[in-house]
């Protein structure tokens, strides 16, 4: 008979947690980290709990003590200050006699960088940057750009791939199957010659003006976010050096990506399981570190479901071990359950369904998943109005007030959100046949007039601006929505201590919309009357108690982003 | 470096499961076990499960596919059977090219016997059951009792305490201090001179009386309950041959038992941490399985919270792995954390809070709760209006139609209910200042007329026959609640294959109440014009879409019990 060692307190339902404590809850620096457990033992004996909690690697423990809820429930909180991963454990015991401390089991927290949680992204294709619609554009071009590009107010500058370009089968224009040999192939189509994934695309110059580039950019207070692809374009160096480590087909030659519906015949997927998997994992944390090494904070991974979950577990904690303010985004366009399982493995931020979500239903449902489920301890949903590949339905041959309605929802609704170039001039010319753009910048040099009529760059930089000045915009977790009596109007507010900023949208970006907005009663704790400021315009309003009154026209603004005035 | 295994199907978010699998979930013979899983792997090859259990100690794996239900869940079911523990797990593979199958940890299925889900207890305290006002009665006067609690419909016959009761400190009439020397002291109190646990009140009579009535009550197809109380007496052999199993005061003498703000001075609690444990627990053990070999089939544990949980953990399993048919009741009157705890631990029953739940909300609240959270895979709640302890403040001094509305709820809200004998006598004379019945037969001999005037006994007994007759009301987890425009009306149904029934109560024990009751749409695949027919009067009603009208004279009736009668 073999005996259970006594054991009087049970600490259990610990939360927040990532499916149970497998992997740590994400927070940022400065962020209060509040944990609940139910703690309870047998009989009617008072206790007392702390909670413990250190940097990983210090050897002090240092205590908070808990307070009671009420129903066997405790909550105590503690501060993260540094970078890399904290570890905490409950412990509790009787108060009289005072029995020796029993603890749960040790968890941990990992602390993000704040961009992680907080930045507006600029998206380029580095070549597209230049004037001569027959070549690349250069570094020294991209140079040129990054005063305007700050003085729109975006912190984050992320590059599509920067690699050598593969020739076979490379696609021309429109993703195009018969490229004429003067177009220049897609970059996501990865290494030519000696060129693999360490290496620049020659044409956009070389080490020396890149590594000029990434200085301005950092020293003007620029993230940088570097896009990879792990596939090799068939004259990747890897195809020769490496040939084990992709897939083949029977006959012995070597299989092309897919992304069901979508063939990419210009790309060889990578075999993670291959005989030598464990120098392929190597070979692509080392390229990631090598980029580190070359200025790039952010990592956004192109299909990373498309991996096994494996590789992401080990190499995203191998990176941030040694580098705990480098920032990993899925771009997971895929099933809910692997969205949120990549996030739980690791990745900081993930790209979402918002691109789809138009209707005020379904904008209301999906942002409380993200934003108020268990979810948000793990995935920070980072929000594009539009990608390189998407040009959604609404926004095909739409007008620019259409574009500042999806750019507003994009952020407000997220506290970290993205813009490809090209946006603020309006670009809406749909390929025929499919959700993608004509012309798209892919498949070939583009020259823009980045100063052209019409564009709404007044109207990004004034977002941008407001979202800076308003720390409530900053979380990503307090999102609350009220109710309006218009389908078309969606409202909601985002508070963090005494910011409170309410948006007021008129989802029908081509006709006004009027309607009664309804605020949770106390939402902001509010006076029967309060003025609301209109941060878009500076106009002042009188609202009295919950009920107010609106009328939008999306041809003057495509909603009211309202910061709340208290008066004492 | 360590590389992980490669696994390329992930196997999560099991359900239904108690902690998280640590516990097995409950089910009784004949039970369909649906399992849920998320199932996924990266990219977008097609995959197939399975679940595949068997009885603990069997070495063969039977196997049921899995359903697809979308968003990468499945469903599995399989039927179990027999008594005892099933194991079970699941595992996936990839269709092509066909993976080896994946596995999830395995996990247990507890099959007790149907009455740990569905009986109707009837608690005596044997010394009552007789005629002498003066004297314990007997065995035999419990025998002559048998035909009559039958006849009542009742099908588990629970007993109070048996053993021989202490005399040092005893509890007189209405629990006294100063019992004086005829009073017959307290059966809670256990254990004097040579007899503890083990042994029979000897004024019950002997051993062969006592095995006479255990004999004839099976016979009659009565499942045999006891009250186990986890005390001794200050004259109980414990004291004497382990003092070392009792909590001492600083002066070395044992302390007594305390239930705040309740003292017990005739009990000493034992020590489930004395340097003997092991003895004592065993000791509890064997006293047990003891009285499972006189007939008991039951065990209705006294305060089961005032004791470890590693102590439970232990013995529960212990005695149901000998006796798969041996069922627990948790007397736990305690916080709802320790309530759910004790039935993860093992406890097929416990007490719960429903003898002071009495109004539409907090019952509604309370047995959604019970019966449609994720408590509901281990903890079947036994209903008793009353219990020897408690006279809620409702039925003190109420009429019959108050017992008749309490006893209905009981019976018809939980599968599994209790009546403490006399309540079909409505007895409702109170202590005046307690929560408690006055002349408690807990303190001293009782005697009744079972045939008084204004019993409830023809109600009870239609009561049990409803129940018998009704499959839906053999179910625990099927409780579902409906609408009605009156809060004195409660309304909800149980459903079991065709059998619909249909519970619309009072709850304004003294004056008739009526109101429109809305019936969930489509409850019971309702045609719109349909018969219900009132079990409890044998009247039929056409009753016409959604909305109808009730009106409730409790003088009449507690309520109305519908069976749904369908015309195809």
């Amino acid at each position: 008979m073999k005996f259970p060692k006594p054991q009087n307190i049970l600490i259990q339902d610990i939360s927040p947690l990532v499916e149970g404590g497998k992997y740590p809850i994400k927070r940022i620096p400065g962020d209060s980290v509040t944990i609940r457990a139910s703690i309870f033992r047998h009989s009617h004996e008072e206790i007392q709990g702390q909670v413990c909690y250190r940097t990983q690697g210090s050897t002090k423990w240092q205590k908070q003590s808990l307070t009671f809820l009420g129903n066997d429930e405790w909550e105590g909180s503690f501060l993260v200050s540094e970078l890399g991963l904290y570890q905490y454990f409950i412990q509790a015991q009787t108060v009289e006699p005072k029995d020796k401390w029993q603890k749960s089991k040790v968890y941990e927290v990992r602390v993000d960088p704040v961009y992680a949680q907080y930045s507006a992204w600029y998206e380029i294709f580095p070549r597209s940057q230049g004037s001569n619609p027959n070549q690349s554009a250069t570094w020294d071009d991209c140079t040129r750009r990054l005063q305007d590009i700050k003085k729109m107010g975006f912190d984050v500058l992320y590059l599509t791939p920067i690699h050598p370009i593969g020739q076979t089968n490379k696609k021309g224009k429109n993703n195009s199957l018969d490229a004429q040999i003067d177009e220049p192939g897609c970059p996501y189509a990865i290494g030519f010659g000696e060129g693999g994934h360490y290496e620049l695309e020659p044409t956009l110059g070389g080490w020396e003006s890149f590594r000029d580039y990434m200085k301005k950019a950092q020293e003007m207070g620029f993230t940088m976010a570097l896009d990879v692809a792990l596939n090799a374009s068939p004259d990747h160096p890897h195809v020769k050096e490496h040939p084990e480590w992709f897939f083949h087909e029977a006959d012995g030659t070597i299989k092309c990506a897919e992304n069901p519906p979508k063939k990419y015949e210009d790309v060889y997927p990578y075999d993670y399981f291959n005989e030598n998997w464990q120098e392929l994992w190597q070979d692509i944390h080392d390229m990631i570190v090598h980029w580190v090494k070359e200025g790039f904070k952010i990592f956004r991974i192109d299909n990373p479901h498309t991996k096994p979950f494996q590789f992401w577990e080990w190499l995203i904690p191998e990176v941030k071990s040694k580098h705990p303010d480098v920032v990993f985004l899925a771009e997971a366009f895929t099933r809910p359950k692997l969205m949120y399982k990549l996030a739980a493995l690791g990745f900081d931020q993930s790209y979402s369904y918002f691109t789809w979500r138009e209707q005020k239903g379904e904008i209301e449902e999906y942002l409380t998943e993200l934003t108020q489920s268990a979810a948000n301890q793990c995935m920070r949903a980072n929000f594009f109005p539009t990608t390189p590949d998407i040009l959604p339905e609404h926004l095909k041959n739409a007008p620019a007030s259409m574009f500042k309605m999806r750019l507003m929802l994009a952020a407000s609704l997220s506290s970290v959100y993205g813009m490809l170039a090209g946006y603020e001039l309006v670009e809406n010319e749909p390929h025929p046949k499919k959700e993608e753009y004509w012309n798209s910048e892919k498949y070939q040099f583009k020259v823009r007039d980045w100063n052209k009529t019409g564009n709404i760059i007044p109207f990004v930089t004034k977002l941008n601006d407001i979202r800076k000045d308003n720390p409530a915009l900053h979380q990503y977790n307090n999102l609350k929505f009220h109710h309006s009596d218009n389908d078309n109007i969606i409202v909601y507010s985002k508070s963090y201590k005494n910011n409170h900023i309410l948006f007021i949208v008129n989802l029908d970006g081509y006709q006004s919309q009027s309607g009664w907005v309804q605020l949770d009663s106390n939402a902001f704790g509010l006076a029967s009357s309060y003025e609301v400021e209109d941060l878009l315009d500076g106009q002042m309003y009188k609202w009295e108690g919950n009920h107010n009154f609106v009328i939008l026209d999306p041809n003057k603004t495509p909603g009211h982003v309202f910061k709340i005035i208290s008066h004492t």
